[in-house]
């Protein structure tokens, strides 16, 4: 489901086209990671924006992103200034909060700003909108929010594509799993919020060994 | 202008169609009034929002709108949610602040928010971003802003359907005219964000009487 939000969101919401600056926030997760590499299929230049060094290497190094970002980094917001200069056409949003401001403050004019999470929003008691929201006035930006569902009759075009991106090696995915059955599930969740998952974040039910077991009975 | 920034608002940003439930802010201003009636022309049910009592008649009695609420009313907010309990589907802004916030909240899926200026937070040392953005992602909502002058080359379009409805007496304008001269600028413009006027905020920047005379002689 993450690949199909990540084609839609990019391709339909966010009509990506060939020279675009593309910029997507939580890049190293499940849907940013796809995001980013659809948009470079398509001929855009990238940016990543991610929570650690570790996200950041694998973004650009096995990606193939052109740049990544780690906002957790103390310079972040000289560096996003600096490599954001040539101003961003598209924004994919799966965080919100500050890093949507800035990207408002870098917008170029018609830029698209494709909304599909705030993340860093979700758990708090007094939830920032963004302050730099008049940029949508004085660069004409669409800011539009989407939900995969409302694709449904359009999954099997996504599917085509995607399965051959991935049959080509073209996509790549990642998955962290966290062990220890159910019981793991609320931990897992806080670790969500926490950014600790690169790629999707699974909890393992059941260990393998049990299942290999189970089956092979 | 205004009436320009109103039709490519209303028209081309919001694509307002016949049934669709719009509300305007800053409902008694220049553009928000013709914003409005362009709106009942195509068919709209049109809720405008104005800072007086008088206003709120005037967009109700003399331009026709189905109804109006007065912000400065204290009970505005169980007001406005009284009256758009079927949802919105264009919301055309132009004052931003806490409205857009209630507007947000009681968006349709899939509703147009057509940004055209903040004026309440304008002069503002803290400008306050809309806290509910995040219903822009679960409304699927498109926020998108405009500027006239993109617009130069469909003039032509607007000004003729413009001049018809107006010659047809389909719409209506009010000007409020200060006088004093170019001295008044100043307190004009303070005017202009306190809301005194209705419709256009020009200053009379000398008595008719002069310019008769000048043009007699």
């Amino acid at each position: 489901m993450t690949g199909l939000t990540a084609y839609f969101g990019i391709i339909d919401v966010g009509r990506v086209k060939a020279g675009d600056f593309v910029v997507v926030s939580g890049a190293a997760g499940a849907t940013g990671s796809v995001v980013g590499q659809i948009a470079k299929l398509k001929g855009a230049t990238v940016l990543g924006i991610a929570g650690s060094s570790d996200k950041v290497r694998w973004l650009k190094e096995e990606l193939g992103f052109d740049d990544a970002l780690n906002y957790k980094d103390k310079d972040f917001f000289k560096k996003f200034r600096a490599a954001t200069k040539d101003l961003i056409d598209v924004y994919f949003d799966n965080v919100g909060g500050e890093i949507l401001d800035m990207a408002l403050s870098r917008a170029k004019p018609h830029a698209r700003f494709v909304m599909c999470g705030g993340i860093s929003q979700y758990n708090s008691s007094n939830p920032q909108g963004p302050k730099n929201y008049l940029m949508i006035v004085s660069m004409r930006i669409r800011m539009e929010g989407f939900i995969v569902f409302d694709y449904a009759k359009e999954y099997p075009r996504a599917l085509k594509d995607l399965a051959q991106w991935l049959s080509e090696g073209k996509i790549k995915r990642k998955e962290t799993i966290i062990k220890g059955g159910l019981d793991q599930a609320e931990n897992a969740l806080q670790d969500l919020y926490n950014g600790v998952n690169t790629g999707k974040l699974l909890v393992e039910v059941k260990p393998v060994e049990e299942q290999q077991l189970k089956a092979s009975l």
